[in-house]
């Protein structure tokens, strides 16, 4: 994308796919420049009601530039999808969100593929979203990738959107969510965000879905090595992937090994206990029972209550989680502070000044700056 | 203490300890009260200098004084303990800490109690902490009691501390580090710092000391079931307690289990492989045996370079801490946020309003009242 030209009143920072995408959708040739020019101009004055209308009228090419819109970190973007969002919030939320998780190599996309595929022939509407920590480090997103999911990503009733590149874990955070928000509004009925085994994202995921599901292969005790500490404890199924062909009887001997230790941890929601489940993505084999497990497990969590109470709870983290990152996010990009830091950080280390002392100057020269 | 009146000068929310300690270091008589006075009066004087003095001879009693300045929440303490520990940081961090924890029953108090002993004979001169959130609520301190440890407390060469009451663990963090300091600076030459499994304490201790040891009973299986997950990861070594009489055998059993799970954690230290051991605090044995694991393992780590590294990365994530604390208990405690806070997350939990839009009108009424 680097190096095609971009009009002008695309910001610097905003993704490339909001470029690719009206250049797509509208099959802009070179040729035109003139008429190009006059729809980008065009197409920039969207007005939010446009957005609201098309968004909640189903319509997938103003919901992929509502989402672009999400993603942008240009100050005017921004603001607009602030607007656009606060209007569709009353249509959002209607749907069952599943969080999926597993090492690299356990199948998460032919997993998601076969699974999302079940559901649309369900009747159902699915957006695979991802959350991608790494992608903002390799610059490109490595979940949620439409060419992984070939089929899935041609269904009618499936849409398929990449992890937003670049940015901090909090800013993938916060698109995700609102992109989840819009997509509900849009129609789609089934969630499913992606995430792979790294750092804090899948507490991340946990923290904005309904129900968690770890992928994991056969041989319990070499894997459970590898595996991040804490991460069962965060699932509501584990799901013992590739159980197909000669792979069949170990994976049903893991999934009794994977059973002995959930009953161990502390069940991830109150009143559900975790268990695990062999499933073939391969032969879509366990599919149907793996969504009669998660039918069974919103049904079970609307009656106690679980389920309101764990939504109206990851909101208000949501909240608490964006203004500390706020907070502490511009104390530590303050110039002052920049500049002071280390200096006050070395006097600490080398044994000048106590901690106390440091972080109360710190904080004095931060206070007098703002 | 409560019913005990204290003199007028010491500030309503200073610990009772400071109150008792002066009173008892002077023994106090009622009938004296003008002699008392002046001679509060004058205590409340000690200059920074005699502070420093004091404590770098090795007075217990002027250690004791200097541990309540650190620990009271007045302004006019805080300030002053500042000064003294600004003075006698250089003299700090020669010794050796030493993190202990385990569920309650675990058997710590006996641990420290012979283990502190054997120290003590064998030359060195062992300060021991406690961190307690749980003190924060029962009001009272269960950890670090000197009627648990009998000997060692008449021990001459043994200083014990119990955990500061009250505040949030942040503060009790800040108050047991800098009391480490102090001790150091006094001469012990090993700190103990006992805890207890709950909340975040673990995670607090292992943040300040070199090594961090955890205590268990026999029947790995059901206990690991009660234990709180992760904290086998933080344990440098896994002491099984109570490997005595007709529990030997079993002890030895619950070692070979614990060191099999111990294979397939991640190290808690870099280069170091945790394992389990087996120790009778009552009848001493492997006691010598834990002490040499402990030298081992600070000769292992000096050598790599693991063990500065660890001490000023500590110091560095301490400035962290007390820097995210401060902003959001600032912001928290706002009266503006107090009031709006839960009006706007009404109207987020609602669909009102999105998060972000939420999170932006928060912090715009926060930096407008700053």
């Amino acid at each position: 994308m680097t190096n095609k030209k971009r009009p002008e009143w695309v910001p610097d920072d905003a993704s490339d796919s909001f470029t690719t995408e009206i250049i797509e959708g509208k099959k802009v040739k070179d040729d035109k420049h003139q008429e190009n020019t006059r729809k980008f101009v065009k197409r920039k004055q969207r007005s939010t009601d446009e957005f609201v209308k098309g968004i909640l009228s189903g319509d997938r090419t103003i919901l992929a530039q509502a989402i672009t819109l999400v993603e942008s970190n240009a100050k005017r973007h921004e603001e607009e999808a602030q607007k656009v969002l606060n209007k569709i919030l009353h249509h959002s939320g209607k749907s069952i969100r599943i969080g999926i998780t597993g090492v690299p190599g356990a199948g998460k996309s032919t997993f998601i593929e076969t699974f999302g595929t079940y559901l649309c022939e369900q009747g159902h509407r699915v957006a695979v979203l991802a959350v991608d920590p790494s992608s903002s480090v390799s610059g490109g997103s490595i979940l949620g990738d439409k060419t992984r999911m070939e089929s899935l990503a041609r269904n009618r009733n499936a849409f398929i959107r990449p992890s937003p590149s670049g940015g901090t874990l909090g800013g993938v955070n916060r698109k995700t969510r609102e992109t989840m928000l819009l997509c509900e509004a849009a129609g789609f009925d089934i969630i499913l965000i992606e995430t792979i085994g790294v750092g804090q994202s899948e507490i991340v995921v946990r923290s904005m879905v309904d129900i968690f599901l770890l992928l994991v292969l056969t041989g319990a005790g070499d894997e459970l090595q590898g595996m991040k500490k804490g991460v069962m404890e965060l699932a509501d199924a584990l799901l013992v992937n590739k159980a197909d062909g000669d792979n069949k009887q170990k994976a049903k001997v893991a999934c009794g090994e994977y059973n002995r230790i959930l009953h161990y941890l502390q069940p991830s929601t109150k009143g559900w206990q975790s268990k695990a489940y062999t499933v073939s993505s391969l032969y879509q084999e366990g599919i149907d029972e793996i969504w009669k497990v998660i039918l069974r497990f919103v049904e079970m969590t609307k009656t106690s209550g679980v389920f309101d109470e764990r939504r109206n709870l990851q909101t208000k983290d949501w909240i608490y989680t964006m203004i500390k990152d706020h907070l502490v996010r511009s104390f530590f990009s303050n110039p002052t502070i920049k500049t002071s830091l280390p200096l006050l950080e070395n006097k600490v280390v080398t044994g000048e000044l106590s901690v106390t002392t440091a972080v109360k100057e710190l904080i004095s020269l931060y206070e007098k700056k703002l």
